[in-house]
Parts: C-alpha cells; sequence; structure tokens
C-alpha cells in the first residue's frame, strides 16, 4: 500500500489509525531498504511478515510473474503444479545466465538480486565470525563435496600442467571422491598421532611438494572441521609452505563456519601465508536442508573465475533457504546459535566423561577440535563394536561413528588403512559424537542415555552371552 | 488414523459415516500403494491431499523429524527457520550418500525413498514419450550444463587417454562450456545450411574422429532440442558413425522431452547404432523452477557410474518439485501438456506467418524443429536489429531471440564466427521464438501484438527517423 | 521495496533490470491503489502474488505485529501456535468494537480496513448481480440461520410490540429455527400447489396480517433460493403487502446470489413495495468455507442498527476469504462461474429428463427455480424411497435429496405436514438436485450414472427381491 | 503409507531402514490413536507433522475432498480460491447440522469428528485448570458477546415468563449488550468499594431478586476475569443465592481459564450453590485469532439445549484453531503458559509498584484480581487524563486504559456513571495493565519505560506547558 493508497484508507478507518500503521508499514520499509543498503545481516532477526513481504516484492520482479509478460523462449519459469509454485514463493528462473552463476539474469532481475545480497550476508557472516581481512563469498548451489570439485576444476585450468593434488587425510569419502571427480591425483598425508590427537604430517607436505614439483600441484587441499580425535588440519604452516613454493591452498572448512576458533585459524593462516578458498556447507553451519555451499576467497578474481566455471543456471533453493535463514536470525540469532553450540560442545564432553569413567573408558584429549568429542570403547570387545554401532542407529541416536581402527576400505583404487580414523597410525577402538550448530540439551541427554543402556547391556554380554536386542527400547 | 483410530471414531459420529470415510482413506491408501506397487506415473493425476499426505508421511521417515531422535553428527538436518522447513516438507537431509548419489541415506529413509520412486517415474515418462527400449534415469539435482559436466568426467574416467569432445556447434553458451568446465578439448563442428534449415555436418564429424582418433575422444555431443533454424542434430547418423568408431554418444536433450518427436529419433538412433546417455531438463520438460537434470541411458551400469561420481549428498529440491509435479499431473496431465504444447506451435507459426507476409518477411522452413520458429528479418537495417531484440525485452516479451549473424564472440579462447546461429554459413537476420510446454495462447497473441507493433514503429522510423521509446505500451 | 531500496538495488543489477521490474512493482501498487480508490471488486483476478502482498501488508497494519508493540491488554492478538499464525496471515484480532461489528478497532487498522473494503466490495457484487438501486451490505461472520436470528432481533429491538413472524414455507430446518431462536411466533403459511410448482400462498400472507395486526407482526419472511419444486417466492406480491400494511420484509435469499434472474426480482420487489433486508450465504454463493453471511440492505440506518446489535468482536475467517475469494476471481471470474451455473443447469435438467423418460418418470416442470430440478418418482415403492436417498449416499452422492411427501416431522413444538416438500399439497414422491456454483460436468455425470444404477437396481427387485447393497461399485 | 506399501517399499532401500522408518510411522499413528482412545489433552505437545498429518486425514473423510464424490446439492463446500482451500487444509463443511451444532453432518465426517474431539479436549482442559467435577465443554464459533446471547436466548426459552437479568455491573461493553441483543431487560447492580477493590454487591443482588420476584428472571449473570481494581465477582454466594431462589447463573468468564483461581473459584461456587453455565473467550486463553467462545456447564442437558438453539452450520475456523494449539501446546504447554501469566503478573505488578513510588502514586491492592493491575493517577491534572492515554496509544502500547472515573455513558437507554470504573463508587482516576497469557517480558519493560517517558512529560508539562507529541519516540 502506497501513498496513495493509504490516503484513500483514510475513508474507511480514522486517519490516526492510518497513520499509526503507515508508520509501521515505513518501518519495515526501512528494515527491507536498509538491508539493501548496508549489506549486511541485521542485528535482529526479522519476523515472518517482512521476510515473506521481501521475498514476494523478489518474486514478483522475476519475468515469469509479470502480470503481462509474453513467454516465447524455451524456459520461462512456468509451474505445473501449484504446490511447487507456492513452495518456491513463485521463483522459478533459478540464479544465474549461461557463463556465469552471479551474471544477472534479465528475465529475473528479482532472483538476481535476491542472489548478490546473499551473497553480500554471507560476507558479512564471515566477519561476525572472526574473518576481518577483506573476504568475498559465493553461494553455490551444490554441496560441499561439489563444491570443492567446481574449485579445483577452476584451479587447474589456471594451472594446465598440474595434476595432483596433496590432501591431508580425512575419512570421509565425499571429501576424497571429489579429487577424483575433479579428474585428478590425491596424494594422501595420513594425519600423525600427536598425544590423543591426530594432527597434520606438515613435513610430509613438504617433502612431496619437493618430490612432485609446485607446477606440479593443483593446490594443498586441508580439513578443519573434522571428527575427532582428528584435530583441525594445521592450516597455517600449510598455510606457509603454500606461499612459500607457490601452491593454492584450499580449506575444506564444511562445518568450520559456526566456530569462531576455527575461523580465527583461517585468518591467521591468511595473515601468515597463503590461502585461496574455503569452503562451508550451508547445510552444517546454517540449518537449512542439503544443498548448498559457501565459497569464500580473500581474491576476488579467483570468486569470479570459480563463478565462471559453473556451467548454465542452477537451482536459487539452497540461495532462498540461507536467505531466508540469515534475515529470521539475525547477527544476534547466529550467535546465540554459536554460544549454544559451545556450550553443548562442554556438556556433551562432560556427560561423556562421567559415563566413560563409569565403563573404564576415557575421553580422548583433542583440545583442537571445537566440535567433536572422542571416547575410547577399549573394553568392548572388537567383535562387539559394529554391533555397537548399529544398535545405537536403530535406538535413534544418529550421527555417532564407531571406529574399530581395523577396517580397510579401497576407494577408487586407493587404500585407507584403518579407514575411519584418518592415519594408520591409530590404535585404540573409539565412538565419536559432534556438538553442531543447533544441538539441544535433550539431544545429548537421550544419547548419553541410551549409550549407557547399550554399554551396559554389552559388559554383561562379556560375562553371559545373549542379546535381546531392539525391543527392549 | 489407523484401524483401531477409526474404531475410536465411532464413539464420536455414526458408524455409517466412519465406515464411508474410511472407505475413501482406505482409496487413498490404495492409491499410494499403487505407486509403490507399479512404479508408475498416475493414469490421472493425485489432487492436493493425497500428495502432500505422502509427502508428510516420507518426511517423518527421516531421522529428523522422528520423535525420539538423537542427533550427535555434524548433520543432523535441523532447521533454523520454521519458514525454510514448511516449504521442504521438513525435508532435511537431502539426497545420497558420501560416495553415491543413488545410496540409500540411513539417516534418511524417506528421502531416500522418494528418489528411488521419482527416478522410476522418470523411466515411466520415457515410455510415455516414446521411448520402448529398456532405459534407466538419473535425476541429478544440477541443471543440464553441469549434469553435461558429470556426464563428460565419468566417461572420461572411463577412457584415460580421452581429451576430446566432437561437438556439433549450438549456440547457447552454457552447452560449450560444460566441455570446458570438464576439463576438455572440444572439437566445433559447424553445422550446414540445407534450404532454410541448419543441420548437422556429419561427415566433418567423420573427418574429425579419423583425424583425432577413436581413443582420444571422450565422446561425441549432439543436439537435439535448439532454436530453428538449426535442426535438431542428425543423431541418427551420428549414432551409427559412434557405433562404427566406438566412441560414446551424449545427447543434450534439454527440451526434448517434451516432444514425441524427438523422443522417437532418440528411440531410432539407439536402435541403429550408439546413444550412451541423453540429458534433459527438468524445468524446462516439468515446469518447475531451474535446478535439475533427468540423465538417461539405456546402459544401467554407466547411470550407476554417473551416480558415484558425484561427490557428497545434495539438495532434494529438484527431486521434490518434480515428484510433486508428476503426481499432480499424472499421465493424463503430462499428455494434455504436450498436445497443447503441439497446437500452440502450430498456432505461433501461424501468426507469424502471417506477420512475416505482411513486414515482406518469410518464416523459416525448419520442418526438423517442432518447438522452435524463425523468421527472417531482412527488412530491417542491420543497426536496428538489436534495439528490435531491446524494444521487444522492454515491452515484456521474453524469450525471443534476434540474430544479426554478425556477431563473433571468443569463449575460452574458441571463436564463434556468426554467434547465435550455430553456423557462420547463415547470412540472414532473423528471430526465433519458441513454443515450448505450457505456453498459454496468450503469450502467442501478446507476442505477435507486440512485435507488429515494433516492426511497424521500425518500419516507419526508417521513413522519417524517432523512437519514442518505452512509453507507449 | 520502496524507491530508496530500488536505488540501492541498482549497486547490484544493471538498472535497465531494476527499471522494468520497478515498473512492474508500481503495477501492483497500482492495482492495489485501484482497489482502495474505486472500491470494486477489480476485472481481472488478482494472482497470488498480488494477494498475499496485500493481505500481508494489511495484517503488519494491526498492532499484534507491531515490531515495537508492548501489549498490556487481556486480548493482544497473540498466538500460541505458528500454524495458526500462518494459516491466518498474522491476522488475530478478529474484527469488530465491543459494541459495533462495523467500528474501527483501534489496535487492528489493518482487519478493519479489510472489513470496510469488503463490504464495499459485496455492494459490488450486488451490482454485478443485477442489483441496480443504492444497497449496502455487512458480511457477518456467522452463517445463514443465525444472520437472520440477528436480523431479527435488530427488527423486533425497533418494533418492541411485535412477536410474530409471518413466514411461508421452506422446509430447512435451520430457517425456521432462526425465528424460534430468536424468541419469536412463527406463523407458517403453507406453499401451494400450481402446475408442478409450489408457489407463495400471498393470499394467506394478507389474510393473516389482518388477523394478526401489523404492529404485532416483527416481519414478514419470504425465500428466494429452494429445492425444487418450491419456486422462488413471491416476492414482488409480498413486497407490495408489507409495504401496504408497513412490515418490515425480510428475504432469506441463502442462494440465491448466484442468479440474475432471482437477483432481478428482489430489484424488483424493491421497486414495487418494501424490502428491507436480504441475507445471502458467502460458502453458498462465493465458494468459501461454511461461517459468513451476507446482510444487505437499501437502508443504511438500518443496517448500522444491525451491525450495532452484534455485541463484541467476531471471527475475521469469513472476511478473509471472501476478500480473497473477490479478488482473486475478479468480475469476469464470478461472472463466468454464474454462466457456467447456467450451463450447468440446464445440463443437469435435459440428462435428467432422459432418465427420467427410461424409468417412466417426469421431471417436474419448474420454471421459477433456476437451481434445482425435482424429479418424480411415482414408480417407486413407498417403501424404497428411503433406501433410495441411502444408496445414492453410500455411493457418494452428495446434496439430493429424496422426498416421500409422507413424512411428518414436529419442530420447536410446530408440525409440518408432507415434510421436505415444502407444503402439505403435495403427494407425488421426488428426488431434486441443484446445479450450484461451482458446479461440475462430472458432478452431473457421475449422478447420472449412479442414479440409473441405483433405479435400475429397484426396478429389478420389484420383480425380483434381492440387494446387494453397497458392493458393486 | 500402509503395510502393503511399506512392504513394497523395501525393494528400495533397505529392509532395515524401512523398519526403523516404519516403527515411527506406527509411533505417530499411536499417538493419534491414543487421542481417539483417552480423548485427552497429550502431555507432551505434538510436532506439526503430525499435526498436519491429522488434520489432512480428516478433512479427507469430508465428502467435498472425496475423490469420486458427486455433489448435486446447494452446499459442497467447494473453493474458487486455492489459497481459501489451502488455509483451510480443504475443511469446507463447516460444523453443526441445520438444528444442532453438535449433531453429526453426513457430509463431513472429519469436521464432525474434529468437533467432538475437541470439545473433548476442552473438558480436559477444565479439568487441568481445576475444575474437578463433571463438566461438559461446547465449543461455539461466536465470541464471548455472542455466546452469552445464545446462553441467555436457551435460557429464556425455558423459562417463558422471565425477561430480567441481574448483572454485576462491568464496563465492558459488550457484555451488557450481550443482554440487549438477547431482548431481555438488564438490572445492573454497581459493584461496591472495598478498601481499593471493587467487589460484588451481594446484598442488592438478593434485593433485587425478591423485588422482581424468580421467575420473572431468566438469570443472575456475574464476572470473574475484569480489569482492576474490579476483584472477580463473589461467585460463591451468587450461587447460594441462585440455587436459593432457583434462578440460572451464568458466569462471563472470559479470559478466566488461564487462571486457576479463578477456576478454583468457579468449581468452589458449583460446590456451593448453583453455576448453570460459564462462558470462556478461546482468543484470550487459548491464544487462537478472535472468534470463538468454549461454553461450559456441569449439565449436559442445558449444554444439548444450547447447542440447539444455534440455527443452522457454522465456521469450523475456531474449532481448527483450538484444535491445533491443544495439539501443539500439549497439557506441559499449557501449564508453561499459565505458569508464565502467574510470574509475569508479578513483574508487573512489581514495576508498576516501582514507577508508582517514583510520581507519588500507588498500585491499588486487589488480591482477588490475578491478571490485572491498577495504578492511581492522582497527581495528573484530569485534563491530561485522556492525553496520556493516546500517548501511550500512539506509542505502540496497546490494551491499557486510563479510567477518570468522570465519565457518563448512555448505552441503549441505560445511563453509566463513572463509565470504565464499574461503580458510581470510585473517585480516583487510575490506569489499568494485564498480564494475560502469552505476555512476554519485554511487553512489560516497553510499557514501563514509555509509561515512565510518558509520566515525566506529563509532570514536567504542570510545570512549565508545552507537548512536543508522537516525534520523540
Amino acid at each position: 500500500m502506497n501513498q496513495e493508497s493509504l490516503k484513500f484508507a483514510e475513508n474507511f478507518v480514522p486517519s490516526t489509525y492510518v497513520k499509526q500503521a503507515a508508520e509501521v508499514l515505513r518501518t519495515r520499509e526501512n528494515i527491507i531498504r536498509q538491508l539493501w543498503q548496508h549489506k549486511k545481516i541485521p542485528e535482529d532477526g526479522w519476523d515472518d511478515i517482512t521476510i515473506e513481504t521481501l521475498l514476494l516484492q523478489l518474486s514478483s520482479m522475476d519475468s515469469n510473474n509479470f502480470p503481462s509478460n509474453s513467454g516465447v523462449g524455451e524456459r520461462e519459469g512456468r509451474f505445473a503444479s501449484e504446490l511447487v509454485a507456492k513452495r518456491h514463493y513463485h521463483f522459478g528462473h533459478g540464479i544465474g545466465r549461461s557463463g556465469d552463476l552471479t551474471e544477472p539474469q534479465p528475465k529475473a532481475a528479482g532472483s538476481s538480486l535476491m542472489y548478490s545480497i546473499t551473497n553480500c550476508l554471507l560476507k558479512d557472516l564471515m566477519k561476525l565470525m572472526g574473518i576481518y581481512s577483506s573476504v568475498e563469498c559465493l553461494l553455490v548451489p551444490v554441496a560441499t563435496g561439489m563444491a570443492l570439485v567446481l574449485n579445483m576444476l577452476t584451479l587447474r585450468s589456471l594451472r594446465p600442467k598440474a595434476e595432483y593434488v596433496i590432501w591431508s587425510r580425512i575419512d570421509q569419502k565425499s571429501c576424497f571422491k571429489s579429487i577424483i571427480t575433479a579428474g585428478l591425483i590425491p596424494v594422501i598425508i595420513d594425519t600423525i598421532k600427536c598425544n590423543d590427537q591426530l594432527v597434520t604430517n606438515t613435513c610430509l607436505i613438504e617433502k612431496k611438494i619437493k618430490e612432485i614439483g609446485s607446477e606440479n600441484i593443483v593446490c594443498v587441499m586441508s580439513t578443519t572441521s573434522c571428527f575427532a580425535p582428528r584435530a583441525c588440519d594445521n592450516i597455517e604452516t600449510i598455510s606457509i609452505l603454500c606461499k612459500q613454493y607457490n601452491i593454492p591452498h584450499l580449506i575444506n572448512n564444511a562445518y568450520g563456519l559456526q566456530s569462531k576458533y576455527i575461523m580465527k585459524k583461517i585468518q591467521s593462516a591468511f595473515n601468515k601465508g597463503r590461502v585461496d578458498v574455503f569452503v562451508q556447507s550451508t547445510d552444517k553451519n546454517l540449518m537449512v536442508p542439503v544443498g548448498g555451499a559457501i565459497i569464500s576467497s580473500f581474491d576476488k578474481n579467483l570468486l569470479q573465475n570459480i563463478a565462471k566455471t559453473y556451467p548454465g543456471r542452477a537451482s536459487s533453493t539452497p540461495l532462498l533457504d540461507s536467505f531466508i535463514t540469515l534475515l529470521s536470525l539475525g547477527k544476534k540469532g547466529y550467535e546465540k546459535l554459536c554460544d549454544d553450540q559451545l556450550a553443548m560442545y562442554d556438556y556433551l564432553k562432560q556427560e561423556l566423561t562421567t559415563i566413560a569413567e563409569s565403563f573404564g573408558e576415557i575421553v580422548l584429549h583433542t583440545p583442537e577440535n571445537p566440535i567433536s568429542v572422542g571416547m575410547s570403547l577399549c573394553k568392548i570387545p572388537s567383535d562387539d563394536l559394529t554391533k555397537l554401532g548399529s544398535m545405537l542407529f536403530l535406538r535413534n541416536v544418529s550421527g555417532t561413528r564407531v571406529i574399530t581402527t581395523l577396517e580397510n576400505k579401497t576407494i577408487a583404487g586407493y587404500n585407507f588403512e584403518g579407514w575411519g580414523s584418518h592415519s594408520k597410525d591409530l590404535s585404540i577402538p573409539y565412538l565419536t559424537a559432534a556438538a553442531s550448530i543447533g544441538m539441544k540439551q535433550t539431544d545429548v541427554d537421550i544419547f548419553i542415555k541410551k549409550l549407557k543402556k547399550v554399554l551396559t547391556q554389552l559388559h554383561c554380554n562379556m560375562k553371559e552371552p545373549s542379546d535381546t536386542g531392539v525391543n527392549e527400547h
């Protein structure tokens, strides 16, 4: 309702009411204006009315929603199902233009605006979490693994001779597969044990760089967020090596954005050496459905190159979800979530410590992993270890992992000794659990209760074997 | 409400009412059961209640929605925003498992089921549109360009020496860029003029194959759906060549699924020679938002390889949209849309013919293009051609293209003479318009009306130059 | 997005795109402005984006959605459930103020505006349907029966001595009960048979008026829309009598608004005599859920009195539903529905005639009932008549009625001979079916098919008795 | 997905996944089954998936959603607008049947079930809040004022001679108007001052009963929840009088359901004497939009009579909102809200006390009002009192009232001295604020802050008059 409409509205209700209401409308308009002006995440989260109003305005700026549009192309953003149109707020055109993800789409000014501003908000989020150098962000509508592929394809195109990726081992399949999918050759650097913790073998990295030769290396890929007892990679030292040998440094920061500890490490790595790109998952950090990743770089040109690598348009859903979520949380909301994550991490660790003590186990000391915790399972016979995992799964505990350290796995022709433990050095079986963003105390409580039950049962069985299985819960 | 609930319901309302209602509930359950049993698109579209009931049931089968779930992993499908949760029917886990898009996800049985069945429905859709040989489909949550990249990366991994892609030229940027992004070397085969139509230069293709050598070629990429006057590629002959020389044949069938004419050509190409994969856009054929593609293959193993190439999980949104749309349309609904497309194509052609005649132009004779129509613009001075395009754009006509045939463009170091016209042979300027699925008669009527206005204005200007621009509509 | 926001938007996408999109935003704003300016139903229906944008703006004008509101009253429009808030577009305050339904609510300027404009749109709808005299409308959030009560309570308060209501009999329970609920005494005037049709006994009405005395009569209540073979009451003559004897005339026009035939009769009655109020159902005429009624009057003061009779606030849901529906249909949409109603009436009549002939029955000739049709059931033994009704019900035919003419019914101490047939004069059993707004051809086709089946079965049984019941469909 | 569907699902994903998911489906089905079996509010609130699943199942039991329905009546629950259908979960038929609100509707088994169970849940809510005697509840789709009318119309029909209502004065317009609308004669009993509090003048009530004669009195209407300094009426003594003189006792318990203190008083009044009906608002107690009321009675027959008084069908929206809210909150959720209300009441009182002291005012001592608080305004010149009210309103404080005690008001011919103060006895001006259910601490904080500002400003003005008004906030 514009000024004219409001004027006419005074024919219906007293003008004092209209004036008061008009002021509120103006307040909302100002909130929206500030977004475009300052390109920042709002301090306080927006209410749903403001969010949905803006979404409808943006989607009405896309040609498929023009009242008088005539669509005579092959792709006109039409909908066959009303349910689908509704759930997308009538956005149909996706993002990007043939050659470039970030190029404004003439048929979709609204979607293009939403994409641009969301990238700005992500940049602001980086700042909030501790990146104070100038950084740019690109939300890509593929999950972390595929985003890593895009980065490597781009880096390779800039280093035509290169075909190797030096990779500090982390036993998460899609991370490793991203190298293979990009058609490159992985050089696997096992982590090494340092007290309870598994840390980066930077010496071996340097050795391999020298062996292979800088110009043959597409990048070094390090990982920050991971399951304990693996620590965040020593990205400072890697950065220094990368700078020294002139090799791109790609950081897999999948769920590290939620941690100021990790983000500060990235900043510090950049200060000391070379960080080309760091990649984070939208779902793991922003609590949206799987499907997007944030590619961040201190080098604007490189980021543009990555955007240009993506051929054609793409889904606007990860963008829409992230946009809504950032507006709805506001800075305060996101910081609250991060604070809660820290508190839950402490709580999880403490509860696990109690349980560990009562079963003769220990909680692994992993000061450089701010999210995940590991607990030894030395007292469980190795035959029972897999059973333990599936017992927890059947009792609706999701996300925990039991690592025997005895498993071997071959992926794309590469052999991984002690699969799951990021190293062939580890010899104690253990389980991990993570206190990731959005976790509630009840998650911990239920987990601990069920873990206790299962451990008790397995300890009993050791004396007198028999298991009644699922049916007791 | 199960049998027990219905029994208790009889304490509230007469049992005849409950029995009648229970029968209706059973009818809906049967409709759902038939889906899982027969794996076919329903004859008649489902109503929203049935669709949403099934979606809620599926999403309640994902662990993030288990009432008693304890999530202690790094990715637990949590939502920060209620708006986001709602628009995804509480699906949060995406699809796929680290190594493989089609592998069931233990945390998300519901999403996994939805993905499996949707791939079956797409297979059924292929049959409906004319593919009678046994085919398998894989919905990937990336648009056509990126899907082509995935295919080429997979094919290359199976042919380690190969690095060339023989490509029958089509002037659509993302198609060409997909080759570059995959890190491969394009061999561009210009189309050749045959009367009004531009057709495949199969002789040159064969010549190049011999020159380069089969084992060095990743695939031949052909295109079916395209802007007139380019015709659907001669995929039968290409297939024969591919079989003869043992080279994979990849068909870019972006918006060809809506056309029985084109789909029958693909079947025929497979009968005569070699078709490895054909790729279609979900948004262009199913009227869902941009973001998905259907990869189809007669070779199940190859398709599995492609699914395994995708590293990590991915967005379930394109899947969800396609699933809803196919259920909502039913076979009858989709066939109706295809019949309407044919009728609109005829209508568009006829209306353009009328207008062409009145301005001394002709409609190009392109019998092998069932979707797009071209009209010559010989009487417009070349200076005015771009103006014509932007005048139409400003008058809210979207999707039409004006081709001068004089433009040159360099993409990734490759030069394209006569950019936009798929060939350096074409010398008459023209415009194209497409009658794609979902187009309405009003789209044509508005387009024709505005085109007439704009042409009239340009013809007047030729005599006495002056343009008042946008403000007359 | 206001002008300033759009200006900033040009930092993100090319200004031509922003300008084009801004123009579209302006178009929508103008559509909304025209609503407030002209107070008319739009010619063309609005799309969902425009409707939802306006709803969000209106609800943001209610104090419960003020970002900085402090609610310290007993009723602050709060929501405990997000699902409830969403489905009401965050409207919580209902309509009305303690003493008066139409008085603007200071806490809810947006709701108040929506209510005012909806009453204007309804006025416009009256005009569209044939009321050319100046009329006012009041949407009340109670269904027809309760709306009749409100009217009678108001009329009685203006005629303190009066306690009788002269009522042309129609066998619909809630209509009769409204008199009882209002605490008044009904004077029942049976309809009389005139050929196939049942028409108003105006002589008896006049006789009763004289007997009872004008000043003792609250009103005469007539009915327009009804089940055949009852005709629309002779409201012209009743109006003349009411004028002559100075008695209010209340017309129960429950589903007559959809019929130009009936609406013109009301206009004509007003021209010739006295029409105080006419009441129509929102659900029966506007295809919204049950719950609202439109009270119309040529006398603005009377309508205000009725609005003031309603004590306290009330639900805004019937209002919201009607508002959305009128905007979404537009005048063209509503007229299309009315035209379809006429066509369906003809189709239903013709199909029933065919079936009637084949079973030796007739379709009753009821030229003064434009919605409902009756078919005799003379050949069915009276024992089977109720069975026929329930057989149709069990076969999912809803809305048809079988009238035996033999039933007696006592309501609130009043006896109705031949209940269901509006008269004690009718002696042939029959069934009725109505072609009401929104009916589809498939409704008729399924009905006719099932009726045929059931009649065939009953005719067979007459020769050799046995019924297999429900299970054959 | 029934058993068969789940069996087929095992063809798609591993049977362990299906089994686990099936168990979760079964859990939800059991939650739903328990509802129908036990007819109680669930201990823990349901999640949205379970709520929406049940709603879709219920609405699919209504004939308008039968896949094979043929509607040939005048009211078939059709929708013209998809937006409207969606927001009602496709419920279209409302509740009730011509003669009776609670009679199951043959066309709408689902709606009928929802209505029945909601009335059971409300009964359970009464128990939760302290009513231990057997009570029945009837949700009516009209707000409190109109619900009082319905009750009085019913009571009058049972006491044909009666036309007086003895009414303990409360200055809330719709309450008083309900007597007038019902066509009855109010006998106004002013409250009397007892210390700071205004209490029931039970002596005068008894005197009036004797004067008028029991048989001429429809009922005594008392009020529990009200603005301070009026106290909850002395309903115990009124009950004793009603029993003694055989007069119905109708309690206006508009927002008393949220208070265990008040509900226990009602129980106690019933124990000691006569309570026929007590009425509460759904919006004020359940935080749903305005539009419904809960009529409660210890006398099942009386309640049925009331249900039968309502002529025709009615909106199911207040029902749907209450149903969703009760399921979503669960008992724990509702008790939490009530506990918070108590805490907020204390907080509000304490904050007001602080402010009162600093301005030389007092907080009125009203121990028998558990929701509302009054603060004297003795130091403000009477000319400024109204200004104070509007200053707060313009600063977005809603719900507070400023009472001058000097105002006179005439409603329907009855004069109220000291309008707003429930009595002509009160002589100190004051303002009231209420801590009603759902109030947040920020509501209090903002209110106090603004009140302070406004009072300061007014106090300053007393010395040097001038007001800059709205623009300072």
